[in-house]
């Protein structure tokens, strides 16, 4: 049995078979309600909570108005069996991790998230009651971050499940934060820590495979409850960017760890126009994520590295600036920005110098 | 050999056959490429035409800046064999018509659309030439009605192809035009003609068939270029707002016209707390779509009441309103609102009432 905080206790089966027990409840075919009873139903649960939300759902379009802020929106698509396995996915943390991972891009910008717009595509072994678990993850997701779930599309597919959450969110002029605002000697920061995600996402795939070889098996899921949760139910951080703003701090670059550590630091170096030094024993990793990366005979560092899915910010600012959150625990300086010519450098534990590659996701099979 | 506006002309062959001739000419595949060469390479196509457009792209976030007016947006997703079949849609026009369907909606507000962001996702079937041809019709029609792409994401997926388009654009806040605000007596209008786009569909479906039970067959499409033309590749009426705008006109509810002309005339009535009467004989349906329909033993005035994909629009206006538009061309006054209790009633060529009933897209096999 394994804690996930907010949706209560899940034992390994549950989340193995939750298909089973949903459809055990109560299963009630899509086409009982017709695409308008579906949006119906979906759409009496939303509650808006932004002065900035004007209109949602019912129209055309929801509107909003974020006044005299600038508007910052992004686009993300989930797709099973490419980005999450049904087989061990909770529908309910599937829908609250979607809207995370929307929302993150915002606070990736040093912006408030205030909306979201949510396209489902559902094959028909979807049943009302799974739908159901899925959107009362993301409205627990939207209640949780103040967003506002102001439209969408819900349609069918001939297999799967495909999600894509448009997020919009808003900053002053001044406060946004792009990626190529980092200068030289400037400070490398990382929040929380990185790499539990990934070593989450190995665990439920050993599990898996143990099961699908032998379904009496049940999954030994005891002892990850960290690495699991960060896995299956991400947060993002909101708590920062309110921090920044407390703070009076205003990071000179920033971008949310969605890719892995190396992907972003090579995003805001290309950008930029510098190299950096990164130094592998300053990268915050958790005590069960080590242990959970070791057990698998992995490299904890390479996990935190390419792992994604963190939802962690990366962000540079002034050594000045710096001196303010030294303190702070959520934030761990991991490295420093340096001339172009010098490259992006991982600085070993044993002092050697590995160039940094960006990994991406290779939802394509590439070599990036 | 039909004639397709702006893409040239398209063979029926090439039209059933456009995935042979694609991989003929050159066939890489995406991960060739990876992920992130796959979205610099798209990005690089991208022009901005839009000061309100500050950022696109490369960053976590799009922003933008509407200033002082109010920002519209909705989202769409298009599923293969659900909103399109690639055995007879080409690619370039399946790119254009997503777009066109996304600012529809914005259109539909009395806005003006400004930005666009996209989601694919793609299985590995299709080559870099195919999403080539795709992007290209997408930004073929964000040069055309001046709307920026913005931003997107680029994922796989098991089979088939998953499309899906948010539009934002813009409004002042009395411009905007909601579905609620129809009053009684108020004209009925529609823009252009219904129906063409849902019989052309019927003509390809009827030459799919003939050519899956005979490849040696060739679809016959000659005849039908317009009614294919309003299927495969729709145009969004951004005119008509113009219109709006120079004659000092703003309709009192206005919806743009995607499930059928009964389904929106239902969201009117229901949302401004109306009933109406529709004159079937004022319905307008172009000759074409008349005898495609009767060809198909189909009754022309049932194409244009559930077929959908019109993507014109659908507006009240009281009665002196309507005096300065009477005698516009685009402009066809189809009936008028009456009290709630009246209900929604079509008034048959004979003079009977029949109840209005709204069909959707029945994507789910509901009743709706």
């Amino acid at each position: 049995m394994i804690s996930l905080t907010g949706f209560g206790t899940l034992s390994g089966f549950c989340i193995f078979a939750q298909k089973l027990i949903v459809s055990e409840i109560n299963f009630t075919p899509i086409n009982e309600l017709g695409e308008f009873g579906l949006i119906d139903r979906l759409t009496e649960q939303i509650k808006i909570s932004n002065s900035s939300t004007l209109k949602a759902g019912g129209d055309d379009c929801a509107v909003i108005d974020y006044k005299n802020k600038q508007t910052l929106v992004s686009t993300d698509m989930l797709v099973s069996n490419v980005h999450f396995d049904l087989l061990y996915t909770p529908l309910q943390h599937l829908g609250y991790k979607s809207i995370v991972a929307g929302i993150s891009d915002i606070y990736g910008m040093n912006g408030m998230a205030g909306q979201v717009l949510v396209s489902v595509a559902i094959s028909n072994h979807f049943s009302i009651e799974m739908l159901d678990l899925l959107f009362s993850g993301m409205l627990a997701a939207c209640e949780y971050y103040s967003v506002d779930f102001v439209g969408g599309d819900t349609t069918t597919i001939g297999s799967g499940l495909v999600i894509n959450v448009t997020a919009m969110g808003h900053a002053s002029k001044k406060d946004i934060v792009y990626r190529n605002g980092a200068k030289k000697n400037d400070v490398l920061c990382v929040t929380g820590d990185l790499g539990a995600a990934y070593t989450g996402l190995l665990i439920l795939e050993r599990e898996k495979h143990v099961y699908l070889e032998d379904k009496k098996m049940q999954p030994k899921l005891e002892g990850y409850d960290y690495v699991l949760q960060r896995h299956l139910r991400p947060e993002a951080r909101m708590d920062i960017v309110k921090n920044f703003r407390e703070l009076h701090i205003k990071p000179t670059a920033m971008i949310d760890i969605s890719d892995g550590l190396s992907s972003e630091i090579l995003h805001i170096s290309k950008q930029s126009k510098l190299g950096c030094k990164l130094f592998e024993d300053k990268i915050p990793i958790d005590p069960s994520t080590y242990h959970t990366a070791r057990e698998l005979n992995l490299d904890p560092t390479t996990c935190s590295l390419s792992g994604g899915e963190d939802y962690e910010l990366l962000f540079t600012l002034p050594v000045e600036e710096f001196e303010k959150i030294k303190d702070h625990p959520d934030f761990t300086p991991i490295g420093h920005m340096t001339d172009e010519d010098f490259g992006c450098k991982l600085i070993s534990k044993s002092g050697g110098e590995h160039e940094l590659k960006a990994q991406g996701w290779k939802v394509f099979g590439g070599e990036e």
